[in-house]
This record gives structure tokens, C-alpha cells and sequence, in this order.
């Protein structure tokens, strides 16, 4: 049943990791991508695919619908905006306006991404491992979790957030979200009058921009994932990064579970 | 011959990994420091120190004055506010223009460093290992050099960067420093009408951020550094970088030798 729309278009799969149709999961890549898409009302099939499948090791990646399979939510993005697949959403922004939109997703993807890292599988290790790696079986997924813990414990040394002390991440978290959350305020307080119920985005315009699809699957994702309950709990402590979930999640992914508040 | 504002302040050594007096050394973070302390005229003694002895195992890290020792350029330059040493250059920033301050610095400090380590540690390797260790004698030098560079490649692979391709990381690295280049120029354009050769900020304000004590810490070590032609070629092509950085050097390290043009 293709819709008109889709009809021009190969389908598009999107692989997340996680087998849980009908829900978020906890990779805010996944989501990042997902929001993407359907921002843009490109269809997609979601499908669990593996990490050892995955052209670059990492979630998601996606098949183009000719059997080529990528990696790297922005790489697939890009992909997809060069193919016309996708609009590019920064297109009409100021050169200003572009460099802060890229600066917000380095802050997001660069530096909050690794915090989560850090309290996902180094603080909550068994919960993480016993989540993501659901399907293999367990004595396997024992040593497999062990691989994936060593690997994520020398990334997160050899990217710095590894080195810092618990209160530093704490601090540094806390300001992070803090940061995001002023910049949601002013938009939110500046946002053309709609519907009271209408997203608004991060840069203040009337549209979406690159920044927005970030920040949506980087605040789904930690609303929904049990093994970051402090970043669960900085997160739910600036209400208006969760109304800015939520205006998101009624538009576009109302067919999805909702998180617990 | 402690000079009048340092003689109620314990003595501060800043430990900069290279033995390079008078000059600026490759590390973004060991600039970031110096200008730092040198835009609030704060004496330091430079020293080159070694990683080995370096609490978080990184350069730059200080001597405090009292024998306490910190590393993590933030962390010090934090401890130092906190002491009173520094002054706050973010107090009277609107908290959107912290927003976008914190989001600068990562823009930097998180992506673009990365794509510095590789192209030194992974593409001009020799030239790396034989400055930076150039005080280990040769047969050593080898085997910490391969260590240094199985660390590196570690983190990059870790971090993300060491899975795109060489083409991915230059339209990436491309595409960050074209995004500083567009917020100096309008900075630039709309600054305070002084002399000239004033420096002016990257927030576009009067007077300095965190944001700018990176921004030239990232410029300054990638125009001396031998071992990242790439970066350096990226760099130098927008004029408005290399103006930027001339300015602050010639205010406020004139005493230091300058990169080649």
C-alpha cells in the first residue's frame, strides 16, 4: 500500500538495533534519524537489523531500497538530500544561522552523546547489556557484553568524558541540557502564533532546521531509556525540553508509545 | 620580579607538554589556556612538564602555586573563576548567548579536535611522534610513539572520527571552520569601530568569551603545526581566521613567535 508520495521513491528501510516496532528506542541517532525523516514525511520501513551487519559498525544504518546500505545519521542525510529524497532543511538560513545549527548538534552529538554513554554502560551496565543484546542468548550475551562495556570504557577515555569525576559529568550535563533548554524558552516565547499544541523549533523559525532532528531523538531517547536515569532526571527537570518532545511526538510519531513522565 | 597584580597570587605554572619557550605549541587546549590567562593579564610560568606526570594524563595541566596540581584545560580554567583568579568572561552574556557559547566550544573542542588527532596521529605520524617525543631517546621514542599512536587510533575509532573516510573528514572539517569564518565575519563587520587592529569576538560583543579563548587556541596550533598541512590549508583559506588570531597574537602574545604565513 504505497502512498502517492512514496510511490516515485525505492523504500526505504531504516535498521535501529532494537526490535521494538511501534516504539522509540534508546539510540538517539535512531530517533535523530527517524524525526528526520518524518519531518519531511518520507516513508521508511524499520526493521532491527544487528550492529554486525552495520556498514560501519554502528546503529542505524539504513538500505537505500536498492540494496546499498549506509551508516551514520548525518552521512545518511546528507545521502538522502543530494538523492532529493529529503528537503534540506537549512537551506534558507543565514550563514550565521547555519554555523549555530551545526555548533547545537556538535554539542548534542559530540559531547552530551558520550555523557549518556558513560551512565548507560559504565554506571548501568547490566541494564544496558540486558536490554541491547535482548536477542542473543545469555551466556553469549555475556561475553558479547563484555566486548561492548571495554569498548565503550576506552572510548570514553579516549574521548575525554572518561577522565572527568562523576560530580564534573554531573555539572557538565546539567549545563548542557540548562543550555538547550534557554535557547527552546526563547523560541517557544517567540514562536509564530498556531495551535498552542504546534512545535516549535530550536533556531526560533517557523520550519525545522538540521538541529531540530537531533535534539528531538537525543531528548526521546533519554526520556525513554531506563539505564540513564540522571540524564532521565535533568532532562525532566526543564519542562520545556519535554513539551517540545511532546508537540514533536503528537505531530509525527503519534502511531509510537509514548514515555512514562 | 613578580609584577604588582601578581604579588598577592600564588605563583601559576602551566605544564604545556612541549619544551618550546617562546612559542606556541601544537596542543589547541595548551593555547586555549595561555590565552585564557593572558586575556585577564594573569601571570604564568610556562614549563613543559610530561604527560606522565599529568593528573588526567593530558596536557596542558597547571601547578596551582600551593603544589596542587589539575588538568583539563575547562577544569582549570573553572577552578580558577571559582578562586577569583579569572574573572567570569560569560557573566553578562544573555543566557541564549551562553547557549551559544557552550555550543561553540564543542563545536571545536569535540569535533573539530578530533580531526586534528587524526590527520597527526594517523596521517603525518613521523612528524608527530618525532616533535612531540622529541625529548625520549630514539630507540624508546618507537615503542611509546606506537603507543601513543594505538591510543590515538583507539580514540578516533571510539569517538567516530576514524570510521568516516578521508573525504567524509575534509568536507566535515571543511564545513566547521567555514561555519567560525561566517560568525568573525559578521563579528568583524558590526564590531565596536576601534583601531584597526583591534581584536574583535566571535559573539561579537565587546569584550571576550570562553568561545574566543578556544577559538584561538584551535587557530594558532593548527597554523604551527607541521604535522596537519590539511588543516592548515583549510585554515588559511579563510582569511578572516588567520586576521582574527594575528589580531589577539599581536595584544597579547607579541612576546611569541609567529606562524609562518
Amino acid at each position: 500500500m504505497a502512498s502517492s508520495s512514496s510511490q516515485a521513491l525505492p523504500k526505504l528501510t531504516v535498521y535501529r538495533g532494537f526490535d521494538w516496532p511501534g516504539r522509540y528506542t534508546w539510540s538517539p541517532f535512531v530517533n535523530k534519524l527517524e524525526t528526520r525523516l518524518r519531518l519531511a514525511g518520507v516513508p521508511y520501513v524499520a526493521a532491527p537489523g544487528s550492529v554486525r551487519q552495520a556498514p560501519m559498525g554502528k546503529i542505524p544504518y539504513v538500505d537505500l531500497g536498492n540494496g546499498e546500505t549506509m551508516g551514520d545519521s548525518t552521512l545518511i542525510t546528507r545521502r538522502l538530500v543530494g538523492d532529493g529524497v529529503l528537503p534540506d532543511l537549512n537551506a534558507g538560513l543565514s550563514p550565521a544561522q547555519k554555523a549555530q545549527d551545526l555548533a547545537l548538534r556538535a554539542l548534542m552529538e559530540d559531547k552530551i552523546y558520550f555523557y549518556g554513554v558513560r551512565e548507560r554502560w559504565r554506571d548501568n551496565y547490566v541494564t544496558m547489556r540486558s536490554t541491547v543484546m535482548a536477542a542473543i542468548p545469555y551466556p553469549i550475551q555475556l561475553i558479547i557484553g563484555l566486548l561492548a562495556y571495554n569498548k565503550a570504557t576506552g572510548a570514553l577515555n579516549g574521548q575525554g568524558t572518561g577522565r572527568l569525576t562523576q560530580d564534573q559529568v554531573a555539572v557538565f550535563q546539567q549545563e548542557a541540557w540548562e543550555a538547550l533548554n534557554h535557547l527552546l524558552s526563547e523560541a517557544r516565547l517567540n514562536a509564530p502564533a498556531r495551535s498552542r499544541d504546534a512545535p516549535f523549533w530550536i533556531l526560533g523559525g517557523e520550519q525545522p532546521t538540521e538541529a531540530d532532528a537531533t535534539l528531538m531523538g537525543f531528548i526521546v531517547s533519554t526520556l525513554v531509556c531506563t539505564a540513564a536515569p540522571e540524564a532521565g532526571k535533568v532532562v525532566r527537570g526543564f519542562p520545556i525540553l519535554v513539551d517540545y518532545c511532546r508537540r514533536i511526538h503528537d505531530r509525527y510519531f503519534s502511531d509510537y508509545e509514548k514515555w512514562t513522565e
